[in-house]
Formats: structure tokens, sequence, C-alpha cells
């Protein structure tokens, strides 16, 4: 039988735009929606700013936007950064059933080669569904089972450069044995700790990831070898991060079955294992207007994961508060909505949010589903306040429906480029599929209309 | 207590060149002398263009040299390109314990920086000796014992970039805590998969941990923030790659202790394993010069990891006889030396050397010791020549003596940059602490005076 990554890269190269179903298209257009405010609405952020002033004085032809501002970098560069500013508020998507956020690494990767050579929207947007499909299908085959992949293990780390380096190589027309090449440079060194949290470094995990995922595809354009078996293989991926990977679910349904539509849009910017909770504390917000100095304590049951990974009792800053259920279940019961705006360090420092944060208890409940969550909200005249939440706002069971991606990319990116040119971005978006010159998206997302 | 990885960061911060004793500078010295030859031989291999072609285009400020040639390309792509030249022939240099590669990593970053600055000899020389020491120490912290450390990651790759990051970040003036990011940001996707060897893409791995090592550099000079504690935190590199890290070991002695002098120089272009295999078929060849066509057999017993990691039985190319104890064995039968010549597609096709390599039997022997071999060759008139070899040229136990490197050099870059040249480059390295600006170095290795 041949090898899971030949299969895995065949069917990259021979898929047709025409073959994906139109509602994958729509899919993988609201993914581009959903995403593409992002970078705007962190441009200036201190993490962006730093990693800028870092790279720029090395920087190659200036090809590629920063998405959001007037400068450019060579085409590595950009992606790199454009990636990195779509993490730092933790808004972006999470394939829920293994918690990678697959769309930062492809679409900064792509975008970044839209400015190098004219790319057909409908390519364009083909290249980023079967970046994202990828990614998605090799996180269920190394995630067999959460106790199988340990927490620790960043795995947008582990996937996300491949499915650049698919998206890439498809755009650069590279033949089968080239997009092998390209998997395997992309994954050499894949990887990514959860260690980084809580840091403008956890954000340099995705960030690598699309730059690395970019190279190997020119790399893979000149014919530099590297391995044909790199996931399957007995040193390859699936032997170094689980203790038994299902590959047969890489390649099962290929094209007929798309893992893309398990991917969720966050209405919120925090861990993805915070939702479930948010959503009752909003719920209840928003029922009942409690008020928040009336509020004794705050009981919380969710699923271990969002112990585990959004844990964090005391966040001093924004970055740290995306790992903190804690903080972000009293800003929901304070503000009664959140959005880009409660992502800031100002919000983490505020007394009154302080306050009800420390009186927020959790317990993690092992037959919870990942964003299941029940939130008890007692207050000073006894009464209690409850809400089970089977499943989070914008899960694959509550998604965010196309107006509200809208909505979020216009609050991510009207306070940058304006409302005039989020809406023309917007449309450009949402009409991807349709235009002969992907780069118009670029041209919007940095406030111009010229395509 | 304070994290092991700020202990490691304030030693590297503060520790001053003449705080390290005379033996262990000339040991970094060595370290150099064994490695400067290797990019410059291979500055025209296949892997070497078709990066360079990859990437030429997208170059920044072409400040920084690749060695060998009269090209220039940004510092992070040329540290890139002459780490991955390096790394090609497999004959760089080996920490035996845990069977890293140091020097390649930190030698490409701190060169293609002293293009960039004004670097003095003897901080680059100690710049050397700090990022290949934190590189052995770690490695020592995460490959507990061999059982512990799965042999299909490679290790390079995760101890690589942190190197790279230390001896760049000392060569900055970086101050302890952006001295701490650095390493977080290196080891955030610090890995590597054995699955690439015996393709251009092995090479891939310490390359780019050479990159990310610079960038890292960079970063944290902008307080670009990251974990404070990447390596023993929860999710650290500990954490993920051992089932029990010893950390102790990795700050013990800090400054007494030298993990370098464990750092051993390869006397032949393959993998360190099959050195002590290939040390006993040449002393047999010298000592008694068999016919290679009166050869009937080859038995060899050697420590297991030789066949794990060098087990190839039919390579096909100079890049896969790397990981071919049988091929070496061969040819140390058959031409009865070895040196950068025998790396080559023409050597692996030879009908002469294919012939006997296939007539080469191996097994494990679990009591042998890393670099232990015992060879035994049965000649076709019934006799047995045999040599049992406690230790392999080349190990610490029997280390290439100084005139034995700079033979070395000259073997690797003689063809390249000329004999005259090559003994300037050979002077320059062995008085790089006398030199008030190493880029002469470079000046050298590129086949010019001028410094």
């Amino acid at each position: 039988m041949e090898g899971y990554t030949r299969q895995l890269a065949r069917f990259a190269v021979h898929s047709r735009p025409g073959d994906v179903p139109s509602e994958i298209r729509h899919e993988g257009t609201r993914a581009l929606v959903n995403w593409i405010g992002l970078p705007i609405n962190a441009c200036r952020h201190d993490t962006t700013e730093r990693a800028i002033a870092a790279f720029a004085e090395f920087s190659g032809p200036r090809q590629a936007s920063l998405l959001g501002r007037s400068e450019k970098l060579d085409i590595f560069k950009a992606a790199f950064i454009n990636c990195i500013a779509s993490c730092i508020a933790d808004y972006d998507d999470t394939h829920l059933a293994t918690v990678i956020h697959p769309t930062g690494p492809v679409a900064s990767t792509i975008l970044a080669l839209a400015e190098h050579r004219k790319i057909a929207g409908s390519d364009f947007l083909h290249a980023l569904i079967l970046g994202v499909e990828a990614q998605c299908r090799l996180a269920r085959a190394l995630a067999v089972a959460p106790a199988k992949c340990d927490a620790a293990w960043f795995l947008t780390g582990i996937t996300g450069g491949i499915g650049a380096a698919i998206a890439a190589a498809r755009l650069l027309g590279l033949n089968e044995q080239q997009m092998v090449w390209a998997i395997g440079a992309a994954a050499a060194r894949a990887s990514g700790t959860r260690e980084t949290h809580g840091t403008m470094g956890k954000n340099l995990v995705p960030a690598w990831t699309a730059e690395e995922g970019l190279q190997s595809a020119f790399l893979a354009r000149q014919d530099f070898t590297t391995s044909d078996t790199i996931l399957e293989g007995p040193r390859g991926l699936g032997h170094l991060y689980t203790r038994e990977a299902n590959f047969p679910a890489l390649i099962a349904g290929l094209g007929e079955h798309w893992e893309l539509t398990q991917n969720a849009y966050k209405p919120f910017p925090s861990g993805i294992v915070t939702h479930g909770a948010i959503t009752g504390a909003l719920e209840i917000a928003q029922e009942w207007r409690p008020d928040p100095g009336a509020i004794r304590r705050v009981e919380l049951e969710v699923h271990p994961w969002c112990l585990h990974l959004t844990g964090w009792r005391e966040p001093r800053t924004a970055l740290e508060a995306t790992f903190s259920v804690y903080h972000w279940v009293a800003v929901a019961l304070i503000e009664r909505r959140i959005g880009i705006r409660q992502f800031s360090d100002t919000c983490v420092a505020d007394p009154l949010v302080v306050a009800l944060r420390d009186r927020v208890e959790a317990r993690p409940n092992e037959a919870f589903t990942r964003d299941e969550a029940m939130v008890r909200v007692r207050l000073s005249d006894g009464r209690l306040l409850e809400r089970h939440v089977a499943h989070a706002l914008g899960s694959s069971e509550r998604p965010m429906d196309d107006a509200a991606l809208s909505a979020k990319l216009h609050d991510l990116a009207d306070g940058v480029i304006g409302e005039c040119a989020a809406g023309l971005l917007a449309e450009r978006c949402w009409n991807i599929e349709r235009t002969p010159d992907a780069s118009v998206i670029v041209a919007a997302a940095c406030g111009g209309g010229e395509g």
C-alpha cells in the first residue's frame, strides 16, 4: 500500500477547485472572514511591533504587506508577522476535536504568496481549504484520544507548517513528489510547546510554522529531497507524537468527508476551552443582569482541559488572561458582552474584574464534553442563578452565522482601517471565489481599495 | 530555588572570556578548526545549491558570506545555508554521550553575526564555547539514558537553536532576562525527527535551528517575552522529551566542569556510531592489506545504536550512505583510508564497494559501548583477520590531535578555496583569540585574505 504521506500529497496535487462542494467552499470562505480581522486588529500590538523591530532590517524584497499597516516585508517575514499578529488574542478558529487553530498558518502564507505572484481567488480559496483540511486530518490522526495527545504539546505547531506547505506548494504548482517533499520539509522540525502560553512567545509557534511551511514549498520546488514517509515512517510524526497514530483517519474519504466542517469560529478572544463557561456567564448576565457587587460566589463545572489549559488564577496581562477561565467569566458577568475590546491589559487590571475573578471557583467534571459547562452564580441575597451549557456559542452545534462573522470582522478591523475599508474587505472575502486576483484582499486589509 | 533556565541564562550572561580555562578555550578553537572546512567543502553540493536557489531571491541585505563562495545573503539565511552545508557529510563534531552535533548551529550563527557587527575574536570564541556547552549540557539533561531518549528524536534539533540563541544573545549583549527569553523563543519549537535521515532534509533540522536561534536573540533584544521556564516548566522540554529530565546536570559545576571536553571530532564522514567499525576495518586494511576480492565475509559486532541509526543495507547516494555501516566498512577495507573524497555518490555506486558491502554482516552487542566494535574479516583462503576496537578513532579516548584537525581542514577546503587560502584560514582559526575582528575567518573561508 502507498504511504499515507504520499496519499495526502496526491490528493493535494490533484484536487481541483470545482471538486470541492459549494458548501465546503463557503465554509472555507467563512474561515477567511473569521480570520482576516485578527492580524489587522493586532497589527500594532507590542508582540507584533517587537517582532517587526527585530526582523525588519533583515527583510528581503518588500513584496508582501503587513495587514493593517503600510509597510511590506519579504514574503517569508510577512507570513510570519501576519500569522503572529493573528494569534495574539486567541480569537481565531479551532478544530475542537484537537484544539488546533488551522487557518492562521495557511492564510498568512498564501496571502504573502498572493503578492508574489498572481493567484486567482478560486485557487487561493482552494489552497486555503486544502491546507486547513490537511491540518485537521493530521491532528485527528495524531490526537487519537485526548489521553494520547499530551496537552503539553502545542499541536498547532506540529500541524501548522504542513498545512502551510501544502497550500503554498499547491499554489506554486508543485508535482506529487515535490508535494511529498514539501510536507517532509515542513514536518522535519514540526513541534511546539504550550510552556510558552501567556507570553508573546506563544505566538511564535504558529508564526514559525507559517514561515517554515512557505520555505518548505520553495525548497521542494527546487527538488530539495526529504523523507517520503515523514508522517507514518518509523521515526516520523506518528511515532514521535503518539502512542498509536490513526493514519487511516488522515486519508479516509478525502474529497468526500471534510474535516473543515468541524472547525469552529470563536465568538470570544480567549482559549476555546473557556467558551462553555463564558457562554453560561453571558447568558446569566444578559437574562438576570445581576449587579457584580452583589455576586457572592461563582461556581463552575467544566471539562478537565478547561482547567488544564486555562486554569490561571491571577493573570497580569491580556496575553495571560487568555488562559484564565476565572478572568473571562468575571468579565462576562460584568460587561454582559465580549468582543475584542475586552482583550486588553486595562480590563485585566480593572479592580472590579479582579475582585469578581477572585470569587470564581471551578472544578473539573470528567463527564463533560469539551465545550460543556455549568455556571452557578450565588448572590448575596441568597439567590442562585444557574445555567447549564451543553454547547458553547461558536461550537459546531451553535456556530457563528455569516452575519456574526462579518460583525466580528468589523469589530476587529474598523478601529484600524476604518469601517468603510473593513466593509470592502468583508465583501472581497465573501466574494473571494469570483475575484481574478486574490491580492485585492490584502489591499483592502491594509485600508486601501486598489487591488 | 531559581529555575534551571534562568540559572543557565545567568551563567551565559555573566561568564567572561577570561573565566574560561585556557585548555577549554583551546578546545573551543579545535571545534572551530574541525568545523570550518565543512561548509566550504559542501558549498556547491546539490543540497546547498537547491537551498540557495529556493531562498536567494528573498534575501535581505547581503551582509553575510556563504563560506567557500562569493555570494552573500542576509544574516539569517547565511546562517541557515552555512549550517546546512556543514551538516551534509555528517563529518562535524559529536557529543558522544548524546549524539548531538553542537558546533554547526552555533558557528554558523555567530559567523553571520560577525559580518553584521564587529566582534573581537576572543568574544567570538567565548560565545562559541557557551553555545556548545549549553547544548551538550541540555542534551545530557534530556538524554538521561539511551532508553529514555528515543533515538527517533534528532536531538540536535532540540538543542541546536538554544545553543545558537545563547551564543548570539551573548554577542548582542543581552541582559539576563533577555537571555532567558532568547532561550525561550529558541525552545518554543525545538524538535527534529530522524525520519529525514538519508535525504537533503536531514540537514534542514540543524539549519533551521541556526536561523531560529539567531532570530530568537534578535527577538529577545526587543524584549519579546516568552516563558521563563521553557526547559523545566510543566510543559517544557524536559516534560515533552523525557520521562524524567536530569536538570541538575544542566547547571552542575557550570564554569568548572566543561562538557565541551566530551565533544569529539570526526575522522570519517559518516554517522558517529559507525566509527568503531570503521576504525577496526581501517586497522585491518592497513595492517594486513587484504585483497578486497579475497574477502569472503565481514562480521561486525557493534553497539545496538549503530544498527538502529546506521543499519541501511542498500544506500543509493552519499547522503544515504552516511547511515550505512556496511558501506563504510567496505570502503575502509577497499580504500584503506577515509576522507571527504570517499563521501560521493560515485563511491556509493562503485561495483567493488557494493559487492563487498553486501558481504558485510552485523549484529548488535548490548554489552558494547557506543564506539566499541569487533571486526572480523574472513578471507577466501580461510584466514581470519580480527580487530577489537575499544574506542573509535576520534573518540574522547583517541582524539584527533591539532595536526589532524588542520589536515582535515585542508582535505575539506583545499579543493574549493586553494591550499594557500585554506592554510591562512587554519592559521586564523588557531589564532582566533588574538584577532580583533572575527570576520577575518569568513574572509579567509571565502578564499580571500582581507578581513
